[in-house]
């Protein structure tokens, strides 16, 4: 296995033909951050995303307690942003402080950049980081029991590694994401399921797994090629106007429609049987 | 009646005054579109769009069992992207697709070009293209048989012709558009309404097609001046920050706001009279 | 009390620490507006922008009827885009027009960039206007009787002041942004709420205004620089791509992540007590 | 020769291996367009982006007198924008004008969008719609006795057929552009290369022509590919944010770059032969 | 005379019919900025903007020696952004700042915004807000001994009045944009004219107004609504992709073209007369 | 010395206080790049960005032939895009050029991405990855013998390493950017000079980098917060409309405006004396 998938802080595993299970693996703090972990997050989806027998993956908690309670404060508050050494220059600090926020923006966003779709299970507490986590995922689904809370104001900061950037693209009513983000209140997954934050709520924890799953291996029984386009496009359109959507598809098509993967789809729709990709 | 709406695979009727109803007229294969049906969407719509005397629209499949089951997949292996005769050269048959997939695109983008709104009445199968057409209409209805899909990856394509680009900017729950977009897992009415896909459903097609009459005859009934500038404001807005819609409303209104239209209507409203406007 | 709060048409007090109430006062006329009522909005707005005794703000209606009916139609007859002076020259009255229309929607815009969090109570009558303002709030909520409806094109005009440009960004179901907008039906809170235009309903405007306060004084006991950063990050990102939403937020937050409420909150949290933050 | 080349007002010759010129041919009122003449322009540039025996294109006036005087204003006054038989209803009339000035916009743009290189040559008089679809064009050359003037203010309209929208991004003198436009000043070559309007000067049209045949030439003798693909992504790139421009150009060249014309181009330059490219 | 014209350190005169002078007047101080000037400047824009008898304006310095030498430095230490007395904690001081300067950009933008075009005379010292103020004008002219520099870098601060957001849109090498803006090097009229900046360079001072009063003139004698249209475009454009540019010139015009001044600028043109156009 | 400067293809050096000189060093293959080259680029220019004792960085070419020729073309038909092994899928093989683009490009951009100023001395031959790469620099200077080709059509491709994004942006002159990237053909500093590809043209390749280091020491004499700040906003001005520009600088001042810079570069100007600034 990649030396890349080796970490302290992160299992990974293979539950299914080409899908990964990445487990955030430090229970016995509630899977809280400290920067050494979001650097590995990088590393293992940046390996990841072009590792040609991984179609789809799932990313979870260890543990029944939580997803992540977010940023260990402890240890922030003696490294990263909130801690950076403190020059006597408001200007120099203000470098520094960019210099570490743009670099663990970075980390987190390489979930996005993953070629490879991610499905977040979201179970127990899901603080802070958990939301910034679980929105550069492509997917996101959670359990009965799940505590979201977008808890930065609570320390005195205005969300700044991903959350305030993507809530407003990710869920359908802008009244409600400013409520949670400026209250920084606990909601569970009914209220997260009805504003469209998640797309499924499974009972517990074991069932949530099971059913990320069973998507993840869904998902990496279809064409490689057309997944990594539906991916690609999608975020891509998300951002922009729907003129700039329909450019870019035709462009992005005009070598991926040559695949052979098309004729052996529709071949194995007629012949009703189960197809074979090549690897990506 | 214009020469535009006799076409071999449509059926263009008036079913109330100011309203016309197009239907995909093709049930014997489930309304399933072979190249020169889409050409002929395209002409219609572009006629429709200056027809003084069509002020909203519905569109709807013919037969009780599809609203379209998408693209007519043996007819598109002989002609179409999918099928343009490879040249040699990878890159001379991606310019061939190029051209063709902007072509098809533009066919379906005259929905949405189109002056007068359009509802879309989608009922029974409705596959793959059926959702890049019912995203270029301004409203869609759906009634409790519907089974939706964004097919695409089935036959190993990343939808081209304006699902990918329109469907995250039209519901609210972007995990479920990534959930239906990757699986491409049917699902139903209620879903669809629940994520905001469709704004109503209702219990069969008659009931819808009824219910979308009454409403296209209720928009109908509104100014055309009013009613051209809510949908060209709507979906230019939907694409842009809100300062720059607010500064093209602001110029589009330093003509539109001069029409007799406003006194007419505002006459009517105090004068409890139906107020009568001219043609556009 | 400063001078900007004394106006004619609204009443301005301040109901707990560090929170404002602004209430339309012209209940006889269901809080209809004339052109003097929105540019004493912007006045008050603009004031408590940079007023350091105020954290948060909620605006409702005076009266039991009407959160407002919109547009005073008789006194828009004598004065403003719709009464301008006609000029014998489409061009000239075009330019008035246009004039008129920008003062009016920096109006409106003043709630959105005020500095603090704006929280909007819906209640009775909610017509035109009443869409356009609410819209440019944070967060809406309404009351089991609220009638809302995007008037407009029952008077002949397609809505210029905010609402075609706001709601589209605001709720997550295209469909039924462009069905309000075109038909000028009137909807209640149940179907506000299900379309993400409101975030919550209470039984009436007693209950509601009770809850926004409840809501406004939580909000008001964070820290007014972290609260200020998450309206600036979440209105800024509404409109713009991931990428340059967190390429803002980076700057934003190179100067505010140097704040002493870090530590004040975060010391607060770990000590159990409530944290006093300076004012802003 | 293809029909689209057989038009009343132009005339289109092959005086090279892959080039074609089109003439404006109307010499005797100085080329000036009426309607019919700009969709004649339409239909020949759609004709050419697609004719596999064109790699790249120049554009004249015929005659010694003009490239064109601009629109014909004896005509324009009868038919087009300026004509539109105006309703009694400003909006009316308002969206009248729109659709025609869209439609003329469109069959100036034919020559952007067309997939070939289209060099103009600018010669005597240059007024008005000779700057509108000058820069359309790819290459501008001028002889030094043209008079070029952005005209359009000396009959009272602001230039909206391309000049005001393409200028800016075409010259590097914005206090320049400003005085030619707000002026309507005639100027000449000289000073047209000076602030990057035209890129060559040459003593007289039959100079320039022989010129722009030898400058057609040379880029017809280039890999077609590498050809579509920098006209393709230097208009792209004109328009947007450079990062844009590189994640386009990946996309765009994933396919082009496993053309054929590499290894025949880059084994000609080696073995120092002139390659031979098949037809795109 | 309006009040806004009666300014301590501003004189504004009427040189010419609809031509407006407006000089900045503190020749002791070489015309160096303290914050009510820029206040006042912003005042005498927005009146210039709407008065009907003016149709353009010309900017320039009194006294033989500056154009301006730029922010009064003596005065900036003791009030604005420089000088905001900081509180104890840096992001309460940031948002101090933050209001400052945006209230110093406006004030500056009032010239971009203002309705008539602005040519602004730039002579002898011309040194960082020179710049600033110079680029929001229109049309730039400078004399043999214009000292230019953006100095900005030479007291600690990147320009933030509007010099580094719109230089690299106003000249066309963006090689010597940076050399400036990085060195803050003094350059004179000669280089100015080569890469763009000035559209004109004249003897002197005396010769520079009386050249720019005659262009302001000619300005002042076209159709006050093609010239409002052509400024307002032209500003559009320069920030956004030409299809937009398109789209909004279509827009625009469709109340423009409607106007009185078409027929009477066609007939005088073709009468060889002198159009006479009424009051915008 | 970082380890990161000790490339075998580079040579690092520190000719003045603060100031960094790189070389490209292959002179006997006229400083051709193969890929390893390009990420050693990479990795110095990333450690330059945060080296707290370089300010300001000049690039050039060793020895007397040549700034770069390019593309190692033997080098590259058995590495890189143009050689990716070939899979028999299209799309396979179109998604390993895409990686294979996105990370040379990333490699390129490292040079803008870079906190410290470059300027690039362009000398002798300079082709292809010439261009792409001066065009990632701060500042472009060159000699009276440098050869400058955009050489890629000759190869077959459309440049995609960043000229095709960058250049538009660089030069005030499409018709030229288009002339010399469709027809590659070689051009001199004259020419450049001209269109404002370079902003200084020095006699001979000894002259251009003793100015070049004495620019370099200039800048590197200023405060770095400013010269940082002065870089990161004139590139983000660039691809972004003025009012975005305006935006984003007053939120970067909100804490550089705080800096110790300010009043030690004030106190320097008005006592006549250097100012010294503490490290970034």
């Amino acid at each position: 296995m990649a030396e890349a998938y080796q970490k302290e802080f992160f299992n990974v595993t293979f539950p299914a033909e080409y899908v990964a299970h990445v487990e955030i693996n430090r229970p016995e703090k509630m899977n809280a951050f400290k920067e050494v972990m979001w650097q590995n997050l990088n590393q293992i989806f940046n390996t990841l995303s072009t590792d040609p027998s991984v179609r789809s993956i799932i990313l979870s908690g260890a543990g029944p307690r939580a997803f992540t309670a977010g940023l260990d404060v402890n240890a922030a508050s003696t490294s990263g942003p909130l801690a950076s050494s403190k020059t006597p220059d408001p200007a120099r600090t203000a470098n520094a402080i960019r210099r570490h926020v743009l670099d663990f923006q970075a980390c987190i966003s390489s979930i996005e950049k993953c070629e490879k779709p991610v499905i977040c299970i979201i179970h127990g507490i899901a603080y802070g980081l958990a939301l910034d986590m679980s929105l550069a995922c492509d997917i996101r689904i959670s359990t009965q029991d799940t505590k979201f809370s977008v808890k930065e104001v609570d320390i005195g900061i205005a969300a700044d590694i991903g959350t305030l950037s993507r809530l407003p693209h990710a869920v359908g009513n802008a009244s409600w994401v400013k409520d949670v983000a400026l209250s920084a209140r606990i909601f569970g997954s009914e209220e997260a399921l009805r504003v469209g934050l998640v797309s499924n709520v499974y009972k517990d924890k074991t069932e949530a797994v099971a059913e990320g799953i069973k998507l993840a291996s869904l998902i990496a029984s279809k064409s490689p090629v057309a997944v990594l386009g539906t991916k690609e496009l999608l975020n891509y359109s998300r951002d922009r106007p729907v003129e700039e959507g329909l450019r870019y598809t035709a462009v992005w098509n005009m070598a991926m429609l040559q695949t052979e993967d098309v004729p052996r789809a529709m071949g194995s729709g007629i012949k009703k049987t189960v197809p074979k990709f090549s690897k990506l």
